[in-house]
């Protein structure tokens, strides 16, 4: 394993540390080391937002933390959901009596974990409510949308509600905000080498050379399929057009979209595929208002690539065009 | 080789073609497909900066084209260096009639071209001043600067050059901002694991499993020693200290920093290493300014990191402050 660790079962504190020390706007709490918080928060009169999830997936989920962007995040362990104390800790910790929007992405332990969080604040008073991303189509069919995990939507979710919160909205729109650009997103991702947990040292599931697992989910969940690896124009046309059809793109729409690496995907590549994507866009008749291209949601040491889409109004764009500062994305 | 790629003699051209869509203040000019330019430049009354380099370091060198860095960049192949007409018709791309400096790495092919490239303008009565980084102590001793080339140093060198032209320096004033960010610049490379030139198709050196290569260059040049692959901790030791006794930095001294990955490496370990890196600088007394972590100048697919510190004044503080927008950094 040729990684930069200390000792593996504590990399996620080694990487919190080295993180609260590279932002002088985000702090680790003093009532838990694994939640980190805008210094500024609570910040009075606006709802306070919170997310959290597994580590792994650097700059998310930490990374979105910041000024008109995520209040606090619950930082679990690797691949892991943070516990719902962490939870509780970070809706505290951002609360201004304005209420908390919780959110995160679509899996059974961070559903669970949040849900008791949600009932320990509303046991002290404090309101919060949820949106869960569940952006990625190769998780589940389209009518059992439910089902699908969250992946990079997230990282569109959290921009737009950071915008709107910063803009004195109620809770409750935004809660709305966020549902939408949740409701106008879709993701899939395709790997192209597997990733390995540290504390583990092995990867838990392999991809053979010369092959592609069209679908795979952001833990190394089994895709859609396996296929000989194409090119990379190719790959862009797949991932799109099973975007375009899920999102139901026509002529004329507009986008904005991310190009993730997975983590051990070099930057120049995202390029070269946003080119193929692109093209596909474009034969379509989808404008793309803006793209998104680098690490912004990965996969420890995973070589693939995930593609976001998120169809856009007025409304969208101008909540993404808000000023905002934090690691993961500023305008 | 599982990468995203069409052809491979041509990753150069799809991943152009990928970063003019992406941004729409940057474009390919209309002489030279291996040029790109701000599409304001030339900018009135400013002096105009150009880099160039081979490609496969992205986001260098393209990436730090923007608003008040760098105007236009040569683009090469792969780890080659752009022939003189590229760096020729980026200087006239750029030039507002108050001279162009070409701020550039320390390579053998790049210095060649570069100098033929000024000839050239000079003839047509454009005046080209160049700072040439040489940032990289793991190249030459001490005593030989002179040979020493030129890694992710040159992020700070664009950065305070951009705003120093952007304030409406002197194209000697410029220079003189530019050099001293190299004066006050060193770097240093570790690798984990070898990268791949795309139209090769395999590693041209090995790492082998459970060693680093110490202070290896950014297209794989051989390091100062290969040694037992050990913690990030002291990784970071060793890697700091090198900069330190180099830098001769002392107690009270104020850095910027950026840690880079090199292609391949998580997020997330570039945080564990910062973590190592911040406790070595704070043990000695000097305090980190700003640090830059993420994908800065990477080499392909490698897997490894580079740490570059810059010591810095109250100028160069203030230039790193000035307003800035380009995709590999903004403030």
């Amino acid at each position: 394993m040729q990684r930069f660790v200390n000792k593996p079962d504590y990399i996620v504190e080694d990487m919190l540390q080295g993180f609260a020390k590279a932002y002088p706007y985000i702090e680790i709490i003093k009532e838990n080391d694994h939640v980190v918080k805008n210094v500024n928060a609570p910040i009075a009169d606006k709802v306070g937002l919170v997310s959290g999830g597994g580590s792994g997936h650097e700059p998310a989920f930490l990374g979105y933390v910041g000024k008109n962007m995520l209040d606090a995040v619950a930082v679990g362990e690797v691949f892991s959901s943070p516990p719902a104390q962490a939870f509780y800790d970070a809706f505290m910790a951002v609360d201004s009596g304005k209420g908390v929007a919780c959110l995160f992405g679509n899996y059974a332990g961070d559903n669970m974990n949040v849900k008791m969080a949600i009932q320990m604040a509303e046991d002290e008073g404090v309101e919060v409510k949820c949106v869960i991303a569940n952006d990625d189509i190769s998780s589940a069919p389209k009518d059992q949308k439910e089902k699908r995990h969250g992946i990079a939507g997230g990282v569109f979710m959290w921009k737009v509600a950071g915008a709107r919160a910063a803009q004195g909205a109620s809770l409750d729109e935004v809660i709305h905000s966020a549902q939408k650009a949740v409701n106008n997103t879709r993701s899939i991702c395709v790997g192209l080498a597997p990733c390995t947990i540290p504390a583990v040292g092995s990867p838990n599931f392999t991809i053979e050379e010369g092959k592609m697992e069209f679908g795979i989910g952001h833990h190394g969940e089994p895709g859609m399929h396996i296929e000989d690896l194409p090119t990379a124009e190719v790959i862009a046309e797949k991932m799109t057009t099973a975007i375009i059809e899920d999102l139901e793109l026509a002529n004329n729409d507009e986008v904005a979209l991310i190009v993730s690496g997975l983590g051990a995907t070099p930057v120049m590549e995202l390029y070269v595929l946003y080119d193929g994507i692109e093209k596909v866009l474009s034969e379509k008749g989808v404008h793309v208002y803006r793209p998104y291209i680098g690490d912004y949601v990965t996969s420890l040491d995973m070589n693939g690539a995930a593609l976001t889409i998120m169809k856009v109004d007025d409304e969208l764009k101008e909540l993404l065009d808000y000023p905002a500062e934090s690691p993961g994305i500023s305008k």
